[in-house]
C-alpha cells in the first residue's frame, strides 16, 4: 500500500524521525469509490480520521460534506472551503456553547442521541435540523462501539417527537455498526429499527427523510475486505428492504475507509534484544509507538501491515513496542509480529494503511517525544 | 487533594475548559518527605511524569536530580536549572544519536538492558557510566508493568562485563517495582537479584556501587497507601538484608509519588443521559477524557477521586464518559462511579490526584480539541 510517489517521497526527502506520508490520489480514489458505489448517498467525511488541511480541501474540491466532532473541526471544514449548508456537527456530546458557536458558523445539522441535548439545541441553535443516533450492536467490526453513543430506537421516537415538539427540524436517524466493519450485512438490523422509527414518527405526523449510515467502511489492513461495491449493494439491498418504495436520502461518514490506507509511516528500528538467552521472542523497539500515533494498537485491535527492506530473509515472530519509558507501550505481544531475523538497529521500516487515526491521536508530548509529523503529498 | 490554593486559583481565575492546576507547595512537601524517607538516596524525578517546567526549576532549586527519557527531557532538566551531572538518561531504549546528543550536552549516566545498548553507549559516550535494568514480577503494582524493560539477572552479569570490557563505567542495577506499588515488601525481590549480580560482578573484579530502586511510588487515589516514611524503613531493611554492610549508594525515580497528588484537573459535565427508560445507570459525559489527559483510566487501572458541588447530595452509580466521538473514550463502565443523582449539565468538577501523566498524555487535537491545559502555581 505504500504508493511509489510515497516511496520517491521517503526517497528523496529522507525525513529524520518518524513520520507519516499521505498520498492524496489514493483519498480521490477511496472518494470516487464511494461515490460510485453509494451514488444515491451524500458524503461526510469524518474529519476526525485525519484533518490535514490538504485532505480537507482536496475533498471539498471533490464535492465532499464533512462530518465534524468539535467546533475546531468545524472550523476546519470551512477553512477548507466546505460550506456550511455541507457540515454535520456529528458528535452527540456537545456544550451549549459550542452549539451556539457552530451554528453561528452556519452549521444547522446536529446529532443527538437524548431529550437534553435537543434542549440545548432548540436553546443555541433554533430552528436546527437534528438526527437521532440509534444503538446497534456492532457484531462483526474489528473495533466494535461501545455503548456510549446512541440510544434504543424507541427513545429515539420521544427524542425526534421532543426535537419537533420544540420548534427542530426532526430530520432522520443515524447509527454506526463499528469500525473497520467487515460484516456487509451489518447495516441491515440497524435499517430496520431506523424503518421503525420513521414508521411510528410518520404516526404522529413527523415526517423523517434521512438515514445517517455512519462510518465503519474498513481500509485494508492484513486480511481483506469488502469492496466499496460490495457494501454498496448491500446496503442498497437493506434499504429496499426496510423503506419499500420510500427510500430516504441516506449519508455515509466515511473515515478510515476514506484515508486509512492513503497514508504509510515510516518509523525506524531503535533496539532489537532478548529479556534471557533463552528467551524465544525478540523485543523490537521502534521510534513510534502507542503514545506517538499507533493507539489504535491498543488492546492489538488494528494489526498493520508491516514492511521491511529484509522482507524476502526467513522471518520469526517476536515482541514489538514503542520507545517510550510507558510499560503499556507495547504494540504487538499476545500476538507476536513476524519480522525478519535479521532485523536490525537502524533499519527503516514501513507501516502500511495508517493514514486514519493516526496524528491526531499522538500525544502531545509523552517522555518528551514530539508528536507524528505528517506529510500530505 | 484540592489545595486551598488551587480552589483560590480557580475562583479568581475561572479557566474555561478543561484544565490541570499544580500546586508548587505540595510538591515541594512530597520531594522534602522522600529526602526525609530516604535520607541516603539520590532522588532522581521522573520528568515524564509532569515535565512542567516551573516544576523542574522548583525541583532543580531544591536539590533534586532528574530521571529524563529522551534528549528533550534532557534539555527540559538543563533548561531548568541542572547540571549534566545531576541527569540519568533512563530510558533503555536510545538511538545512537541520541546517546551522542546527550554525551554531547554533559549527561553521563545511562540505562541499558541489553549488550545492543552498550555497544551504542561505548561508540557514542565512552567512558559513561551504565547501569542495567533488570526484571521484576511488579506483585502489588496497581499498574504493573509489562516485561518490556529489563533482562534477567543473569543476563545483567554479561551486559555489565560487556560495558567493563568495553570502556564503560560498570555502575550498577535499577529496577522498577511496578507503578503505584502499594507493596513496601516489593522490593526486597529486587534487591536480592542486586546482591546476586552486585556479588557475581566483584568475582570478576567488576566493582559496582549503584543501585536505582526506580520509582512506584504511589500517589493516593481513592486508597489510603502506605507513606514516604514506610517505603524509607522498608526498602533500608532489605538493602540491609541483601547488601549487609556494604549498603550501596542508591537512587529513586519518583514521578506520580512526587507530583501526582499536587495537581487537580477541572471539568465540566457536558451531557448526563441514559440509553433508555429502563436503563439503570446514567452516562455522564465530560469535557475531558481518555485522549484528553486521562489516558491512565485504560483499563480502568487508575481511579481518581471526583469532587462535585453536590457531594452531599444522594449519589448513583453512573458511567463516565469522554467528549471525542471515540467509543474507547470511556473512563469507568466496568466498575460504574458514584456520582450525586442531581449533577448536571454545566456542573464543574474536580478530579483529583492528576497532577502525573496527565498533559503529557494528552492527544494532540483528536476530535479537534485542544490538548490539556495547565496551570503551576
Amino acid at each position: 500500500m505504500a504508493t511509489q510517489r510515497i516511496l520517491d517521497f521517503l526517497a528523496d526527502r529522507r525525513p529524520d524521525g518518524p513520520c507519516l506520508v499521505v498520498d492524496l490520489d489514493v483519498v480521490e480514489s477511496n472518494f470516487n469509490a464511494f461515490r460510485r458505489a453509494l451514488p444515491d448517498s451524500a458524503i461526510y467525511y469524518a474529519v476526525k480520521a485525519n484533518p490535514a488541511p490538504e485532505i480537507l480541501s482536496l475533498l471539498a474540491r471533490l464535492g465532499s460534506n464533512f462530518d465534524c466532532a468539535s467546533v475546531a473541526e468545524v472550523e476546519m471544514a470551512l477553512a477548507a472551503g466546505a460550506t456550511p449548508a455541507r457540515i454535520s456537527y456529528g458528535n452527540t456530546i456537545k456544550k451549549e456553547r459550542d452549539i451556539a458557536r457552530a451554528s453561528q458558523l452556519g452549521v444547522s445539522l446536529f446529532a443527538v442521541d437524548c431529550v437534553e441535548e435537543v434542549e440545548k439545541i432548540a436553546r443555541s441553535a433554533p430552528g436546527a435540523r437534528v438526527f437521532c443516533r440509534v444503538l446497534t450492536d456492532g457484531a462483526g467490526a474489528e473495533w466494535p462501539l461501545s455503548r456510549k453513543f446512541g440510544c434504543v430506537p424507541e427513545m429515539a421516537i420521544d427524542v425526534l417527537e421532543t426535537a419537533h415538539a420544540l420548534g427542530l427540524k426532526a430530520t432522520g436517524i443515524s447509527f454506526h455498526v463499528g469500525s473497520q466493519q467487515t460484516n456487509t450485512e451489518a447495516w441491515d438490523q440497524a435499517l430496520a429499527d431506523a424503518g421503525r422509527v420513521f414508521r411510528a414518527l410518520s404516526e404522529k405526523g413527523i415526517v423523517l427523510t434521512l438515514v445517517n449510515l455512519g462510518g465503519g467502511f474498513p481500509t485494508r489492513y492484513l486480511k481483506d475486505v469488502p469492496t466499496a461495491e460490495a457494501y454498496g449493494r448491500s446496503i442498497f439491498d437493506a434499504l429496499r428492504r426496510h423503506f419499500g418504495n420510500c427510500i430516504p436520502e441516506t449519508i455515509i461518514e466515511p473515515g478510515r475507509g476514506m484515508v486509512g490506507d492513503a497514508g504509510v509511516i515510516k518509523a525506524e528500528v531503535v533496539l532489537v534484544s532478548k529479556k534471557s538467552v533463552s528467551d524465544e521472542n525478540r523485543w523490537v523497539y521502534l521510534d513510534i509507538g502507542k503514545f506517538g500515533g499507533l493507539a489504535e494498537t491498543m488492546d492489538e485491535a488494528i494489526r498493520y501491515p508491516i514492511v521491511t527492506g529484509r522482507d524476502h530473509e526467513e522471518k520469526q515472530p517476536c515482541v514489538l513496542a514503542g520507545p517510550t519509558c510507558d510499560s503499556a507501550d507495547v504494540m504487538y505481544e499476545k500476538t507476536p509480529y513476524p519480522l525478519p531475523i535479521s532485523l536490525t538497529v537502524g533499519d527503516e521500516i514501513l507501516i502500511e494503511g495508517t493514514g486514519a487515526y493516526t496524528t491526531t491521536y499522538a500525544s502531545v508530548a509523552f517522555n518528551g517525544f514530539e508528536p507524528l509529523r505528517s506529510y500530505v503529498i
